[in-house]
């Protein structure tokens, strides 16, 4: 297992054994995470965000600044020589000059396989497409294992837009490679992708079209995303959706007293604010989890740790 | 007194004892400015500008990184989660785990004591709506404590838009808690706000409606801010106005020698750029007291100094 | 020869002596490019980008941590004090108490020396109009004097559009100091500016209108640049043109051997990718070549090398 130089593109690279030593490298950043590391000094990381993501790109900082690196970036494309015409390829092969590891985020799929293709130093997708998104993913799997003890024997519920979301892909992927149950929950128009469907029910049980109600009483965890309006063709078949896949406090009623419920952030109104304060929230620990996984992520590529 | 963890959302919130201790502890960090510190070493500040605002938010940076800090942010809310929808409380939530303190430009009044609610680290008010500017006003105290060596017995004149301004707001809470003569010298639609005013007048001799050139040979403080053109519903009433409160040499004649002229900036036209040479002119210096400024705030916030 | 506190604002204020001097720093840079340095630990660049130039102002940004220093300052105007209306010299003389030099981008001829009179900080012109761009020229001259081991004795074409890109006038201004031979190919609408065109004729022999395919063969230097679509008044034009300044394989045919290819990049189409692995192309190298200079420039107005 050599991370030094790697290219980290889509989970789906990721074998269960790499996934897991990602997972115990990411342990070993929460206390530097608190302290701070020089780990990583003299070492910088471009951030080039084609499309804004104001919370992915400062975790991806934070976790530089953290182990005593640094960071160069846009947070647009308004404000980058892509105005001028320029192409992703002649992008990189000038950022490499500049950094020691380039953390892309791009509208286009395949923009980071592509990115990675040209690049000489590691490539960080930052999410891409509407399908890829692998340091959420990490960020997910370790949250579950450092919240549950486990990943493996769980039972996992995805709710929300299964379709356009692109943190969904990527971890319906790494969990296809253990030992859990799936249950997919998601208006008819936003069901999971077929692709994505097929690989992982060839892994895993998975239960599509899974009511909410009946199977709260024997989920883990409850994994919700965002439901974009603008995926529907009209205003009252959102607002018809949307109702039904609000996590309130009654929604909760019936849920295990040790279920968590996670949430890639940013949420709209999926979850209902009441819900913060129950002792099954734990999607703002999430977005400190991101953090570590991202210091270990960078501190692999980099060769700082093996 | 104890400032490591408190949020720095209003001058009011302050009584004058803290404020001469944060004064005080401004000095000390005149030399730190000149040669560095590592005082708050692996210390991260998060500036988020939904606003923009490239002069506070370039000093909080500076400050932070002369104190040996580091910077992560965005500088509009354009490019910021926002966009997606998300609510401030979420924001605050979720950057308090990428910084161990966060400086805060909203357009709304509020919002920085709403973030403070919610936040596990401290918030600073970098200006929120047109009440409050708490670091400008600590600024423009410690200006006027440096250049005259003393606030009490001073006789200080605002001149200009004291409705809609936010830093003579709190500039005016701060000094009524001082032994000063106020002044105000403002267009009729752009005369002090009401309840600034009733709060002060109990305070402090406040003499409304004064005429600069009356008032000019006694006053030792002539604080100027910008007037708006777009608060004024015809802009033939704009020139007006803008030309009876633009300071240059002739409305100067009459003034102290050891006079000093003041400005939050940027300005427009207000002041002359003949001015600029008198030695009364001191707003570029007040530019640099803020860096010294922010820096004792940020190091007492966090922790660093008592 | 002295350079601490100096600013660089047009190729034409250095002598020959001193952009050799400034080359020679240059090469002691590139092993600290790649270990890191501690020499300007402290210093803190502003770069102020009021016209977006994303490459420029990371190029920049990277020369400065790489030496231990660290960076403010804003990728746009759109985000800036500009937008109320503040001139150039009050926020040069703003942002010289938050920094130790002011790397600056702006769209208007003069701006860089009107800076330069205010600023009490070095000022580094990063591209000012369609005149100036300074660090690419010294860019230009490392890297030919790192590929061919001299400048004296070259041929030298300058290719595509010499009338409004920047880079090639104080690139021309400057290989007018060496014994060179200049070639300029480019169309009769885009040809030299008659004012730099004057200058350089009266100190190297020059070659206007030359025909690509017959200077090729003898030629050391092939300096490309971009041609712009909205130069042109018919897109008619534009496609005529652009096909016979583009450099591709049979252009390239009866290049000599160890000529080399040069773009201040970014690129359209005016260089086809498969002369990206051709052993000429050397405009990647370039952009690597432009952190080391700019490390050099820095340390140098900073007073860390002499």
């Amino acid at each position: 297992m050599e991370f030094k130089g790697r290219d980290i593109v889509s989970i789906e690279d990721f074998s269960q054994q790499e996934i897991n030593h990602i997972l115990d490298v990411t342990k070993t950043m929460e206390p530097l995470a608190k302290i701070g590391s020089d780990m990583l000094k003299g070492k910088i990381l471009a951030t080039l965000f084609f499309e804004p993501s104001t919370r992915t790109r400062l975790s991806f900082e934070a976790a530089m600044l953290k182990l005593g690196g640094s960071n160069i970036g846009f947070a647009d494309a308004e404000n980058a020589s892509v105005k001028k015409g320029e192409n992703l390829a002649d992008t990189v092969r000038t950022v490499e000059n500049y950094a020691d590891a380039i953390a892309l985020r791009h509208s286009l799929e395949g923009s980071a396989k592509l990115a990675a293709e040209f690049s000489k130093v590691p490539i960080i997708n930052a999410g891409t497409g509407a399908e890829e998104h692998p340091t959420q993913a990490f960020t997910d799997l370790y949250t579950i294992r450092k919240e549950k003890g486990k990943i493996d024997g769980l039972k996992i519920a995805l709710v929300g837009d299964l379709r356009y979301g692109r943190t969904v892909h990527s971890l319906a992927y790494a969990l296809a490679l253990y030992n859990v149950e799936l249950y997919l929950v998601s208006p008819e128009t936003l069901r999971m992708r077929k692709d994505v469907l097929e690989t992982i029910k060839t892994k895993i049980p998975v239960t599509e079209n899974a009511d909410l109600d009946t199977i709260m009483p024997k989920i883990d965890v409850l994994y919700v995303t965002r439901i974009q309006k603008e995926r529907f063709p009209d205003a009252a078949e959102y607002a018809k959706v949307k109702g039904a896949y609000k996590i309130d406090l009654k929604t909760l009623k019936n849920a295990k007293k040790d279920m968590i419920i996670l949430h890639p952030l940013p949420r709209i109104d999926e979850i209902a604010a009441e819900v913060d304060s129950t002792p099954q929230a734990r999607y703002f620990q999430q977005v400190g989890n991101g953090v570590v996984v991202r210091m270990a992520l960078l501190s692999l590529v980099l060769g700082a740790v093996k």
